[in-house]
């Protein structure tokens, strides 16, 4: 039984879905949609049609499962609940606020299609939500501490572009480790923005800008640098794009508790990820999902379902037999 | 609603069952079963019966949940099948070889009675087989590594005391730094028993014993010493009781992988617990765990489950809403 995927959007997620696809034998690509001019857009896989976002539903007996590489702010609480109307979708929805609001719409929407769409997969929200859930629940009397990096925040990397006087830059947020140590060493510190992430910018000028303006600019920006402590080094052109091209990601998940008489043991829970490419590990999170979504639609479920909800066995190709044999 | 909590068995594990109740407000200690004699067994929560084993299947109705807290060897093999029968049970059944086979059974028990029963919960199997899971089906070409402690294992610190001329001892796995670095930094090392895990112990020798003969029959021991790095340290009865009365344990499952073009990008999924109290941690999963047989046994579901099965939302008091709004 082969699994047939849709790619809606082909960015770098896409992209790194196709990637994941390829590694997943029980899967196989069957279409890309997008919004431009399905003509220009050159995919990687020989043989697999690229089509007009807008001919989507007259293929949906093609396609098992739809994932959604479209952004957060404006495509997806669009996207997800429209496209759920034909297909089972996964999406990456990560505006963490609004998680409820696009539940309730993906939910309505995929309930009176009879399909199942999955939201919010990824790292984070996705597998990092996952462990805070897991951390609660095994220990109720407890601390959660959630750290990122070190990354590359593509929100940071587009202010600082937005400085005057700046050509191109780029933006890693680095948790400190001082922190992180007081954590894992179950102090149960209370930390401020500041004492949790430093910010490191790399900053390419225009020609004959002034730098200390720029540096300033960079380092006073408020909600995106002013609470931090911000390192800004000028670089060249070249140099960006020689040591600075790639998109790595991860971060830490802990969670801290006490248990026993007197609550006088203490626990530490640490999840962490170290990613080469944020965009491909996040696909390959998907991937996983989008093999549940379409195993709980066989099964007759639909509506909308988080990451809380699919049972782990679910995202395996291998049978429970297996399972139990080789992983538990 | 209040889950009602049985405990069968009353050491260690069962006592750390009885601390984790009290840290979950939705459930309630109903009785504890022992193969004592019940007027012997003094529990720490004022007010709740303690009975013989074997009265427990006539108070099956005041127990939504029987915690299974005997040993892997010989108590649980017989014990989660038997009482399947009357009761939603949850055991930490940790002999991997013949999980299939207890599943067999308690499967065979409990759906014939429509009860459910968990198996093989805890940390290691359970968390950490859970982890391996995601890890493998998220990263499907990659590599694993399971290492475990700093912690006690309870049977070469047996196998320490049976050795001729000693009176106590105890035994730490330690996971070796160097080979933990190799598999962050993505080197998929393949290690040997020896590269992956030293092992230190803290003997207490007899009046006038041989030290060089017990070093020796300790560091030669076959299966549990002669394939590791062994440091041994004698010490007095007194240096044991203060220093090495407690039972951390903790452990590391990495999963490193590949994805993207020519797989030229690695990840790093690493998650890791360190532990005070062994069994206390394990019981404190046990019991969310127990929560979720509670619900899923409510909605009809019967059979045995391992921790592969149960959705992750079920083993949390908060609602979906709730859960959704603050942990996604």
């Amino acid at each position: 039984m082969t699994i047939r995927i849709g790619i809606l959007g082909y960015g770098n997620l896409g992209k790194g879905v196709e990637y994941a696809v390829r590694q997943n034998d029980d899967m196989t690509l069957a279409a890309v949609f997008t919004r431009r001019d399905p003509a220009s857009v050159k995919i990687m896989t020989e043989g697999v049609p690229v089509y007009s976002v807008n001919d989507a539903p007259a293929h949906a007996s093609e396609i098992d499962v739809l994932i959604l590489c479209g952004g957060s702010a404006n495509d997806l609480p669009v996207q997800t609940p429209e496209f759920a109307k034909y297909f089972n979708v996964i999406d990456s929805f990560d505006t963490h606020a609004k998680i409820p609001q696009h539940f309730e719409n993906v939910d309505k929407a995929a309930k009176a299609s009879g399909k199942v769409g999955i939201i919010s997969i990824g790292w984070d929200p996705g597998l990092f939500s996952l462990m805070r859930m897991y951390g609660n629940a095994v220990l109720p009397e407890g601390s959660d501490y959630t750290f990122w990096g070190k990354g590359v925040s593509q929100g940071h990397s587009d202010a600082i572009r937005r400085v005057k006087g700046v050509k191109n830059g780029k933006q890693y947020t680095i948790p400190v480790e001082s922190a992180l140590e007081r954590v894992r060493n179950g102090e149960n510190p209370v930390l401020t923005t500041r004492e949790k992430h430093t910010r490191e910018c790399f900053v390419v000028p225009e020609e004959g800008a002034d730098l200390a303006q720029i540096e300033k600019d960079i380092k006073e920006m408020p909600n995106y640098f002013a609470d931090y402590d911000t390192t800004v080094h000028f670089i060249t052109e070249e140099e960006l794009l020689r040591d600075h091209s790639g998109i790595p990601h991860g971060g830490f998940v802990i969670r801290t508790g006490k248990t026993g008489e007197n609550s006088s043991n203490n626990h530490v829970i640490e999840f962490s990820l170290k990613l080469d490419s944020n965009p491909e590990f996040t696909s390959s999170v998907i991937i996983a999902f989008a093999r549940a979504a379409y195993r709980l639609n066989k099964e007759g479920a639909c509506g909308c379902k988080t990451i809380f909800d699919i049972p782990p066995a679910y995202l395996c190709r291998q049978s429970g037999d297996e399972l139990r044999a080789h992983m538990l």
